[in-house]
Parts: C-alpha cells; sequence; structure tokens
C-alpha cells in the first residue's frame, strides 16, 4: 500500500468536448492539474450525430443507448478514434504526453455484456468486472496520462459500449486500492443544483442521506441520480473525495462535493 | 546495443483485414508468432466506403489520399477507431495483449506536414520525423503487442494521415538502433511476382540491382515500386531482414526476400 501518491480521475462529457471554446478551457485546466491524472471521456453526442449522417438513428432507452450492431461501429468510430485521439493529439500540444485506450487496449477493462434488463436488450453495452489497474500505474509513473475512451470488451473478441461515469468510478476504485484517488467528474453547470435556474441553489456538499431526500422530493434532474448514485459507490468503494464541477474550475475547490 | 532480442514488424493491409475469413486467418498467424512482435496496419478501403456513406468521396493522387479536414476525421475515427479497436479486440480474444496506438498517442511518432509536392497539396498528410521507440520497448518488455494505425500527429494539436508501410518502415528502422529487427510486409499474393498472372514467376529473392532492372523494364507494377523503395530503405537503415509475402505466411519462409 502506497497511499501517499495521489491520482486524480477526470471525467469529461460530450457535451463540452463539441464546443471547440469549452473544449478547450477544458484542455488547458486539464493540462494545468498537477501531479498524477487520468482522463476519462463521453462523446455520445458526436456519435448520434455521426451516426444519423450513416443514416443510423440514436435509439435510447432510459438515457442509455441501445447498441445494436451498426451502432457499436459508430461507437468505436467515434470515442475510439475521433474524440480520443483528437484528445491525444491536443494534449500532445499542451506538452501531456498523453496515450488513448479503449477498454481493450493492453485489457485495460473487461466487462460482461449486459444481460436483458426488464425486458429491454441493450445489444453491445457492458458492465465492467475487471479492471487493469497495473497497466495504468506503469504509465503514469512513467509520466504518461492515459485518456480513456468508454469503450470496454468481452475478451472474446467484441467490444462493448460503457457509460463514461461507470468508467470513471470504475477506474477510480480500482486505483484505490493502492493510491489515495480524487474523482472529478466535470460537466457544463457549476455542480449540483437544487434549482438549475437559480445560481444560488448550487448544494457544495452532498450525503447520502441528502441524496435520497431529494430524489424522493424529485429535486434531483434525472440524468444527474446515476452520477451520483456512481459517485457514493465509488467513495464506499475506497476513492478519497468525489467532486462534481464545472469544466474549466477541475483545479479549484468550486463545485458539490459528494460525501458519505 | 542488444542485438541479441529479435522484434518481429508485420504490416498488414485494409483489403486483408476487410474480408472476415483472411483477417481472420491473419489474426491467427500474427498471433500464433513467437517473441517480440509489433502489427502495423492500413485500412483505406473501409475509409473510402465509410468516407462515401458520409458524402465524402477519396480523392486519389498517385495512390496516395489528398486528406482534407473532412478525410483527416474519416481516417482518424476509421483507422484510429473502428479498424484500430476491432483488432485489438480480437488480438485479446486470442490471448494477444495487444495495445492499439496512433502516432499521437504516447508522442509514438511526430511527423511534418508534407509540403506542396510537385505542386499538389497533399492536405493533412504527415511525413515521419521522430519515434519513440522507448515506449514500443517498454510496451514490449511488459509482453504488450503494440497494434499500429496509420495516423501521426505534428505536436501542434493536428493528427496527419501517414502511409502504413511507411510506418512498419520507420519503426522497423528505430527499433533496429537496440534489437534485430525482421520487417514483414504481407498482402494478399504470395510475394512479388514477374508476372502476377504466373505462380512461377515468384521472385524469391530481390536485390536492389534487380529492383532498378526490372523497374526500368517496366515489369514491376507500380503500387509495389514505394513498397520495395520502402523496404530498401529500411534495410541500409539498420532492419536485419524483409520479407513480403501472403498475410497467412508469416511464419515461414516463404515470399520474396528482400535483400540489399
Amino acid at each position: 500500500m502506497n497511499q501517499s501518491k495521489s491520482i486524480k480521475v477526470i471525467k469529461v462529457g460530450g457535451a463540452v468536448l463539441e464546443d471547440a471554446e469549452k473544449r478547450s478551457s477544458f484542455l488547458k485546466a486539464f493540462s494545468g492539474l498537477d501531479g498524477l491524472k487520468i482522463l476519462v471521456h463521453g462523446g455520445g453526442r458526436t456519435a448520434s450525430e455521426i451516426g444519423s449522417q450513416l443514416g443510423i438513428e440514436p435509439h435510447m432507452v432510459e438515457g442509455r443507448r441501445v447498441t445494436d450492431d451498426q451502432t457499436i461501429d459508430v461507437v468505436t468510430m467515434v470515442y475510439g478514434g475521433l474524440v480520443n485521439k483528437q484528445l491525444v493529439a491536443s494534449l500532445q500540444s499542451f506538452d501531456i504526453n498523453a496515450i488513448g485506450l479503449s477498454g481493450a487496449d493492453g485489457n485495460l477493462i473487461r466487462s460482461s455484456k449486459r444481460p436483458l434488463t426488464n425486458g429491454i436488450d441493450y445489444g453491445w453495452v457492458g458492465d465492467p468486472q475487471e479492471i487493469n489497474s497495473e497497466l495504468l500505474a506503469s504509465l503514469l509513473e512513467s509520466e504518461i496520462v492515459p485518456v480513456i475512451a468508454p469503450l470496454t470488451h468481452d475478451g472474446a473478441g467484441h467490444l462493448l459500449n460503457t457509460n463514461a461515469d461507470t468508467i470513471a468510478s470504475v477506474i477510480a476504485v480500482a486505483l484505490s486500492k493502492k493510491y489515495t484517488v480524487d474523482l472529478i467528474a466535470t460537466f457544463e453547470l457549476e455542480g449540483v443544483f437544487l434549482d438549475v435556474n437559480d445560481p444560488s441553489s448550487l448544494i457544495p456538499n452532498i450525503s447520502e442521506k441528502e441524496f435520497s431526500e431529494l430524489k424522493a422530493e424529485g429535486k434531483i434532474h434525472s440524468g444527474m441520480i446515476p452520477k451520483l448514485q456512481n459517485a457514493f459507490n465509488a467513495l464506499h468503494d475506497g476513492v478519497n473525495t468525489v467532486r462534481i464541477c464545472k469544466f474549466d474550475q477541475i483545479k479549484s475547490i468550486h463545485g458539490s462535493s459528494i460525501q458519505i
């Protein structure tokens, strides 16, 4: 155990990456972070857009993409190719020695294909089972910054579509066995709000109890629920801190701190 | 200098990868190769196909793709995403711990954007300048097999399209400073033929002198000329052996051996 070394796992979503100005602010903020760090990215909007151009319309069920044969090819191209490699090339220009990885690369994340859930077949969607944290540790120790696309594999030759928040969370948990891990989920807002239209309603600290109450009262936006659930799970499983904040405020202490 | 350790650099083209049966034969043959190995792949046909579906028609000049803003995105998706990640996932199922890399990943290959050549602007095309062979050595020593897509970067945030034969050659040369490197370029034919319609005309050994003569006599197919030129350059620059052979005969001594 080497609890003295700290790793920051940063998650950024597709909405930030698609906007040239936001993307640039995020990359500047990420590049400026001291110490060992890992980037996990989404890219769903670009995938939907490219898919549409190819005549493949996105099919979402409860915020999750149903991933048929054509769609897994589209997300493999967009997440693993376009978004990942552009991020890596940009980070190289910021003197960050980034390396892009899907969960298949170096056997980083082995998943099981999701079984029928409430009668819904999500297709080529994977739930992570095993993380090769030695690979990440070895890259980080060589001053290489892993940039992880939301794709995993089943070990039988299939790529699987996997939620980027989930990947950030399982990576953070796996690394927390050896490191002090801080998980920072960034998005377009300043943090979690009671009312997104009222800037003064930012919740600086959210406990599990508060989350349950807010959820019961219907005060938390449906898209935020899995993010917060992931955050609590990560804290229970050994992650040191979890923060949800704006994409250009990752270095500061702004945003919402999630606590158990 | 450690001339005792040997590395095989294998190049495979898009035509083999697009055919499910050939692809599978190749992957089986590649997986069966003993010792340290690196795979460099093409994917031009798939890129042309996906590009066409997106309304972007390929524009070739003398066998080279002119890479405009839209085309670099297509080849980034196809080479760096679809083809590379599918190869990696397949190799994982063969118990090969593959890792997919573009030239931007880990700053593997830094290129310069090609200047106007005979008045032709090739667009986002890169000519390799610097190879991070330490990264490859470190992965190989960890029993990880690099799978390299034909993309490089300029260090200023741009990805560049780079010929896969060129990449295989410069990688082989860079590694030959520390290792004994055997470069094997695979394709659909058994090797280099005097007459592709006459199976008995396979040339088992080709010297530079013979190459010049055959070229002068117009007996070598235009597509083969840059491949052979790359091969001779690699041998002059320190590569141990170069062989051009069929995709499922990489383990044997079949094919055409290139000699200086």
